[in-house]
C-alpha cells in the first residue's frame, strides 16, 4: 500500500531549524526517557571500510513519548578532502513507531548531528557548569567548537570565549566567528592549561588520541563536557581528569565504557563501579553539581536517543509545511 | 557540497527488476566475495519495540569488488494488518564505496529484500541440490513460498511443485500461482511428510518457532534450504536434521549460530566445531553436493552481503535511466 515519504535536504532543514533553546529541551526529553522505562537503544552498529580511509556508523533509539525512531546513518571517510568533498556526510531516516512505515528522510549531511551534538553539550552545561559561567574554553577550532559554545550560551551566558586549537590560525578564526556570533569577547590561545585555569566551564571539541587536559588542570567550580570520543581509542582527556573530578557523568555508560574518555579511565584501573548517566542528572534521579566548588565531567559519546529526538522535532516544524519533496513510495 | 540523490519507488524499481538468473549471479558474487579477504559485515542491529509489536533489523556489508554498499532497514510491525497495512516494509540506502556519498535511496517496501532472499534459496539449489529435480517441495505459502520456488526452478527445472501450509486454502493458491507462473504441476498437500519423501529438494519459508520437518524424514538425494528463520527461538528443522545431514552449510556461521538452524542444533549438544559457508561452497574452497544421494541441508538467514549485491545490481540497471527523482541534497 502506497504512502507517502517526505524528503528533505540540508539546505531545506537549514530553513527551517537552527540551534536554539527548544532543540536542548527536545534533546534534554530524550535523555530524560534514556532514564526511564521502555527504552531501547541497540549497540551502534560500525563498520570500518579500511581501504577508503572510510567508517560507517548507524544509530538508533526508541524513547517512550516519541511517536516517531529514527535511524541515522554516518559515514566518515576522512580521504575525501583530497577530492573535494566533506569527510562527513549522511542522513536520518524517520519511522513511525506505531507501524514500521518511513516518513521522512532528511538527507542533511551531518546537519542534524551536528546540532543534536552540540544541544547535548549544552543539557551537560544546564545541569552541571556552575550558575555563573563567565569564561568558557573549547579545545578544538571546527564545527562543534562554534556549535558547542554558541550552544552552551543558550543556558550560561558567558562574556569571554577562549579557544585552543593545534592550528594557530585556525583558533583566530574560530574565535572570531564566535565573537561575532555571540557578541561576547573571543580570545585564542596558545596555553590550554591557561585556558583551563581561566574557564568555568570548558568543552573539548577534537578527534585526539593523546589527552589534552592534565589532572592538576583541574581547579574548583570547573565542568567539562568532553564531546570528541566517540570510538575506541580516541579519549581528550587524561584518565586521572575522570577519577580527580568529584562527579563524572556519562551520556550512556555502556557507550562511554568503550568508546569514550571512561574506556580509557578503566583501562587505566581507575573508576570502578556503576557510573550515573546524563538522564538521570536530567531527572533527578542523580545529582548534578552539588556545590559551587565541585569539579564536574560529562563525557559524550552520542546516542541514538539525540537523533530519534531531533528528527520528530524537525518533523513537527514541518508539519503544515510545503518544505521538502514528497513521494508516494 | 550538493550531491544527486537518486530516489526510487517500489513502483519503478518493480519496472525494472524482477528474479532472473542474472541476479543470482549477482547474489553469488556476494557469497563469493564473503569468502574471500577484505569484507566487512557487522553483526545485524537489531531493535524491538514490544509496544507495538514491532521489530527493526539494519544490515549491511562491505564487499570488495562492489563500488557501493548498502544500509538496509527492515521493520517488522505485525499489528499493522488490522490497520490495513502490510506488517513488512523498508528501504535500502545505496552509499558510494568510496566516498560515503548517499548515491541511492531505495523506497522498495521490502521488494528487494524479498528478491535477493530467494536469489540465495537458487545460489543454495545451484550448488547443494541434486544434479536432476523432478519435484521440488515448498513449506509455507507467502511471498517467499512463490519466491522460492520460482528461484530454485530458475537452476533446477523442476516438473512439478508441492506446497504445504498451515492453511489449506492458502496452500491451494499458493500451489496455483506457481503453476501459472513456472507453467508446471502444483499440488498443495496436508501430509509434509510425504511433500519431503516426494521432492529432491524442499524449500522452508515459514517463522515457525517449532520444527516442521524431522529427522527421520529424510532421504537420499535431498537438499533442504530453510531460510524461515532469521531471530533468535525461530527455527524449522529438527536439530538432528542438521546431524543427520551428510553436509550443513550456512549462509553466514556467526549468524546462523544465533538467528537460524544452527542455533537450536548447537544448544541441543549437536554439531560442534567449524561450519562451511556457503560463500565457500560457490567458490570451491569447500564442497558442496559430492554425490547425488548425499542428503545436504543449507541455513539462510539473511546476510548484508546480499543487500549491497542487489542494491548494486539495481544502481547497474538504473544507470543511464531517468526512472526516479533525483533531489540534489
Amino acid at each position: 500500500m502506497p504512502h507517502d515519504v517526505r524528503i528533505v535536504t540540508e539546505a531545506e532543514l537549514r530553513a527551517v531549524l537552527g540551534l536554539d533553546l527548544a532543540l536542548v529541551d527536545v534533546v534534554e526529553r530524550a535523555f530524560a526517557a534514556l532514564a526511564g522505562e521502555g527504552v531501547v537503544m541497540p549497540p551502534i552498529l560500525s563498520m570500518a571500510l579500511h581501504e577508503a580511509n572510510g567508517e560507517v556508523d548507524v544509530k538508533t533509539a526508541y524513547l517512550p513519548g516519541f511517536d516517531g525512531f529514527a535511524i541515522k546513518v554516518s559515514p566518515g571517510f576522512f580521504d575525501n578532502p583530497g577530492l573535494g568533498l566533506p569527510s562527513l556526510n549522511g542522513l536520518m531516516i524517520l519511522f513511525s513507531a506505531r507501524t514500521g512505515l518511513v516518513q521522512a528522510l532528511f538527507l542533511d549531511n551531518g546537519y542534524l548531528t551536528d546540532l543534536r551534538t552540540a544541544a547535548a553539550g549544552a543539557v551537560a552545561a544546564r545541569h552541571m557548569a556552575p550558575a555563573q559561567v563567565d569564561t568558557a574554553g573549547v579545545i578544538g577550532t571546527g564545527v562543534q567548537a562554534r556549535l558547542q559554545m554558541q550552544a552552551a550560551h543558550l543556558v550560561r551566558p558567558f562574556r569571554r570565549v577562549l579557544v585552543w586549537g593545534r592550528d594557530a590560525g585556525k583558533a583566530e578564526a574560530c574565535a572570531a566567528d564566535l565573537s561575532a556570533a555571540l557578541g561576547i569577547e573571543a580570545e585564542a590561545t596558545a596555553d590550554r592549561a591557561g585556558l583551563v585555569a581561566r574557564s568555568q566551564l570548558v568543552v573539548t571539541t577534537t578527534p585526539s588520541r593523546e589527552p589534552l587536559i592534565e589532572a592538576d588542570w583541574l581547579h574548583p567550580g570547573l565542568h567539562i563536557t568532553a564531546m570528541g570520543s566517540d570510538q575506541a581509542g580516541k579519549g581528550e582527556l587524561a584518565p586521572a581528569v575522570l577519577a580527580a573530578a568529584g562527579r563524572y557523568v556519562a551520556d550512556r555508560a555502556a557507550q562511554c565504557e568503550t568508546l569514550g574518555e571512561l574506556a580509557h579511565a578503566r583501562a587505566a584501573g581507575l573508576m570502578p563501579g556503576p557510573i550515573l548517566e546524563l538522564g538521570q542528572v536530567v531527572t533527578g534521579q542523580a545529582p548534578g553539581r552539588q556545590a559551587e566548588d565541585e569539579v564536574t565531567i560529562c563525557d559524550l559519546t552520542g546516542t541514538g536517543a539525540q537523533d530519534t529526538a531531533i528528527a520528530s522535532h524537525v518533523a513537527t516544524l514541518l508539519s503544515g509545511s510545503a518544505a521538502g519533496t514528497v513521494i508516494r513510495a
